[in-house]
């Protein structure tokens, strides 16, 4: 067997997490079953459940891959420069951009996404703790250097989280742009509204 | 026949609604037959059928009544005396215990709520521009007391909306709870860092 074009388990276990993806986006999470994925693969069934224990093991897997990408980008708006508020801002769009890159904002809501979020709850509020640290990092800055009022940057972060739930959340992103609203318009409007909160008043 | 044991249409409309509403919860939405209906009632599905053309009509007129009374509830609030910033609160807590109630809340998101939501979306965007104008009245008479800066009350009540669907939006509400967190305190905390970006620093 030629090493160079050994398949790595990793890479088949990547493979599986793509097709099986494709396919519960074009037949929806609950009508896919593992063997349309072997099928889809030109592999057995039994491959497929060397990867993965079950189908619910194969959409906790996207999703949490979905979760870390997310993590990723916001992370690096947190570390950019520039103004708390304008980095704030630009962190909320990143997640609206996300969601809309990734599909999940469909005419229906897809199931795929509530299954995911049924499935793999605990992994979900762990990505939320951590959106909310890079939240809570941009507001502690914000508050050193004066550009917010002395507030509790974690406490601030947590309620900041709770009122930009209709723009970080893949149902409500979905049913806002069902009804073809300005999503970035009223994103933009909102943390404005919202950091008016902690800014103090010239 | 005595027409004093007359059943009058509307009864009997109320008696399927009712009947379907309960087989909905139990069986849930997509398990429960207009035939079910029908047999729980003793009636024949063709008598059902008199009153309403599909099951889809039974749920969009549960939902109808349900929006109904959630705005009466709303409005009571909105006449009510006392500082502005006291009952923009209390009309959140009530929107609150308004989902606990209706047990939208349960464990799982129930997919009564999902369907409603889609079937009655033109409902629903009529029901929220009802709730806006709540917002609004009592952000106008907040405003023209001084108790708020003189903010554009239409377009406050709009944001107002969107950064406080966490506690208004069943499918939200329905998760909050599953993750045990205190969802009134939240709600109260949340309203009061809101009016802070509207409320004159002394």
């Amino acid at each position: 067997m030629n090493p160079q074009v050994k398949i790595k388990p990793n890479d088949t276990r990547a493979r599986i997490m793509d097709t099986a993806e494709a396919l519960f986006r074009r037949l929806g999470f609950t009508k896919t079953a593992v063997a349309d994925i072997a099928a889809e693969l030109k592999m057995s069934p039994a491959n497929v459940y060397r990867f993965f224990p079950s189908k619910n093991a194969i959409i906790e897997a996207i999703c949490q891959r979905c979760l870390g990408e997310l993590e990723d980008r916001a992370w690096a708006v947190g570390r950019s420069r520039g103004p708390a508020a304008e980095r704030i801002e630009r962190l909320v769009l990143e997640i609206l951009a996300y969601h809309k890159e990734n599909n999940l904002t469909e005419q229906r809501v897809n199931d795929i996404v509530l299954a995911a979020i049924e499935l793999s709850w605990g992994a979900i509020r762990v990505h939320k703790e951590h959106m909310r640290m890079v939240f809570e990092s941009i507001l502690r800055e914000g508050v050193e250097s004066g550009e917010f009022e002395r507030v509790d940057p974690r406490e601030t972060s947590r309620l900041l989280m709770i009122s930009l739930v209709h723009f970080c959340h893949p149902v409500l992103v979905a049913q806002y742009l069902q009804d073809q609203e300005d999503l970035e318009g009223d994103a933009r409007a909102t943390v404005r509204f919202l950091l008016r909160a902690i800014t103090p008043r010239s």
